[in-house]
């Protein structure tokens, strides 16, 4: 197979910079586009340039019908407004599309999900391999485990997250669920402040801390009597996401359309 | 000095159980009485039989007043309006008072204050040796790194806890502000969940996680720019804090009225 | 099936008495028989008080022929000259003999594969049920990570311990070892001290921490690039240790001849 | 005072070149020389080429003599022979040494400290502002708390440190020994392995852990009867040793000679 040609959308952003390094120095990748919003200072200055590289001639531009044509896949970490814009070109295209943008709502994951009859999507809160094999390891333990034990998940980020629990942290939240056998929306105790009373069995706890660079930590805890085991992951730094994105759009690239996961460019099986 | 008189309130509780067997290994110690709320079932019943012990022919009781005629002091993990209603009567009679209640209003706190006149008050939300000087080294780290280090603390209890976060964590974190000379009201951050925006720099965040029969740990984090400073304590067993409050007693034993803190009773300082 | 008749091995020690209250907490179980060594000085005490626990007239003895002739299974953390002694008379009396004992040479392993023909054996490092389910774990990370992950296995406890790494420490490193396809022998790194040149890859590192009373702590890392996958147990206490030997002699009892884990206990698969 | 003109040591290694980095980013600093090894295969090359920045005319060089003559002060995290053979000409300079070398022999100190009467010597096991906060908390901490408590000291790093433990873990070993009033020499307990027999009170334990991409994680536990305070700090990048030694000689720069430390530079007392 060629080189699969890739446009990174939120192209002028922290994590859109980091993917185009990380296009530039993976074989068998290149950078065929570099999309930004309409109303971006960065369109028309060059990619390479904004990601520390050489320059390499491909302009930031708002144009993904354009873009896409040459191409044959998009990695896209950016808001769902423009996620959801971009997941009926993609479709239409039948490009790939990797999608790691989160804050997504139930009505926005109908859409993606409507379009992967003929798209190739791979949809994931976290594309770090350490993060999917962590989910695989909580659904697991969540089967083993009883309600005698308590799930409580834990995270911290750096100060400049705006949203809480984090993506990642939900995920892991819906793998405990799923592994008890239960729906996560009846069962989560989330902002916990006040009097708030015991613990309800079978709750699934959520907390969140801010603070200086993290690029991210999820730990979650099965608490039981006088036991306990917590399975962790700990991110160093933000390329590993790149990495793991990267990874997905070229595991990807020649399959059938569907909905994907990491689970599944993994292959950690059902999970 | 002669042995030290001391009452137990709320005797027939898991930590007034835990004070009467301290009192029993305790040299320069003995149990003067056992008090329980008038709605008790277990008025009457010999303190130590409950408390795992040998007979000891001390019945429960309701009846401070009776019950602090022969005693010095008085050991009391209650609730706020017990507490309320016990440091009068510790201080008509001049007894030492350790208050381990937590829970305690702004205008609980006034009451207590206003009798330090005549009674001998020590009061902590934490009787631990650990955990007081693990505030008096917040303060200390607080008032050393500026507001670009982001100070969290983060608390685990049992399941069977009703507040969060706990009186301790309040502790770390009034020891914090006070360290940075701000208000700890002012500036909190508690119970994120949803779109909380940017942390606010100079905030002081709190999260809370419940599970099994965790005994109590306690985390504070200064996270800045790519590294961090964790401050912990970890209590395994609930004895340290008996232990903490009987030491409390003995050290009080004598001293002139006024309102006494761990870190008076633990020569930590002004903190 | 009537109540199963539990002769404790070590009856006088810290391990032997928390068996001796956890049989008689256990519907389903009694105490048969109290064992110690004949030189201890405890021999002809009434095992029920040296556990706290009212007089039972089960008075320790050094005789296990005798004692296990009305009995069906022995509890057995000892130290292995104890254990190999015990591991005989067991076979011959067909009954359950779970080995909790740490230390244990490839020699004496051999001798207690040797009586499983006729013998009924459960033998863990660790009797308890989230360790065991912590090794799984750790296998299957390690089968799905290749050695760009380096594994680490770090454990802490109190300060009495005299072995270093811990029996379950092992237990963790062969589960990782298993998952790679690799011998620990030929890939361990233990007592890193010095000039250590640059870490090995494959190598499975060991490291021990001593203070303090903490009953168990141990975490297995897989450090790869930029991120940190880590898998924990706490033991907040050495009762679990007791409530997993007795689920494992309870479990075994009339199972045929064969030698057991707690894997098979707990029914987590061929790990 | 004009620019400080600093000379970068090791110019050609990672340390090197984030030292060069972070002088090309701090105002009132410049690169006036870059200094490798005889031997080494890149003399001559450009040093900011070499970095990761445009290209600044200053060619790598082995002679520090003539780098010196122009030069206020020099920054080191070489190997002790480099450094030794570079004190005795920053010393006859007069210019400021910032030394971050570890694995120093007590008589490379000893040569360290004869040149100080007339150098400008800061010098540290690690130039961060955390770990050297974290040693001043562990010295004090260690005053406050009898044996009773046993002092533990961990560390972790990426998989290439040659050698265990850090010096970092040294140095917090050595506070705490001082904290104590004792000798780190007759009281440190490292590399456990095998029968170790039960911990000795007083000692100071270290251990060391390897993987991955690390950048150093440092653990002070103070375990003591059924509680334990833990004082932690992580790096997330070696970005913070660059930034700490270019403010140290910054700090330095127009002191009078002697013998220097970290905490002198950050204000944190006779620690």
């Amino acid at each position: 197979m060629s080189d699969m040609r890739l446009i990174v959308a939120g192209a002028g952003g922290r994590m859109g910079r980091a993917l185009i390094r990380t296009i530039h120095d993976t074989p068998g990748a290149v950078l065929a586009g570099a999309l930004e919003a309409p109303t971006s200072e960065l369109l028309g200055q060059d990619a390479g340039v904004l990601a520390g590289l050489p320059e390499n001639g491909i302009k930031l531009s708002a144009d993904l019908w354009t873009l896409s044509k040459e191409a044959d896949g998009i990695l896209d970490f950016t808001v769902p407004a423009a996620t959801i814009a971009n997941v009926a070109i993609a479709a239409q295209r039948g490009i790939v599309h990797v999608i790691g943008t989160t804050g997504l709502s139930a009505s926005d994951d109908a859409v993606i999900k409507s379009v992967t009859k003929q798209a190739i999507v791979v949809q994931s809160g976290n594309m770090s391999l350490g993060v999917n094999l962590l989910a695989a390891l909580v659904k697991r333990v969540a089967q083993s485990l009883d309600d005698g034990f308590d799930i409580e998940v834990l995270e911290m980020h750096h100060k400049a997250k705006i949203d809480a629990p984090s993506g990642t942290a939900f995920m892991l939240g819906q793998a405990a669920a799923d592994g008890r056998g239960v729906s996560l929306d009846t069962h989560s105790a989330r902002g916990r402040d006040g009097i708030t009373g015991a613990r309800k069995t079978g709750d699934i706890g959520f907390a969140s801390l801010r603070g200086g660079t993290v690029a991210g930590e999820h730990t979650v805890i099965f608490a039981g009597p006088h036991e306990r085991i917590e399975l962790i992951h700990k991110a160093e730094d933000r390329m590993i996401f790149a990495h793991g994105a990267l990874k997905a759009a070229m595991w990807a690239h020649g399959k059938p359309p569907g909905h994907y996961s990491m689970a599944d460019v993994l292959g950690l099986g059902e999970k």
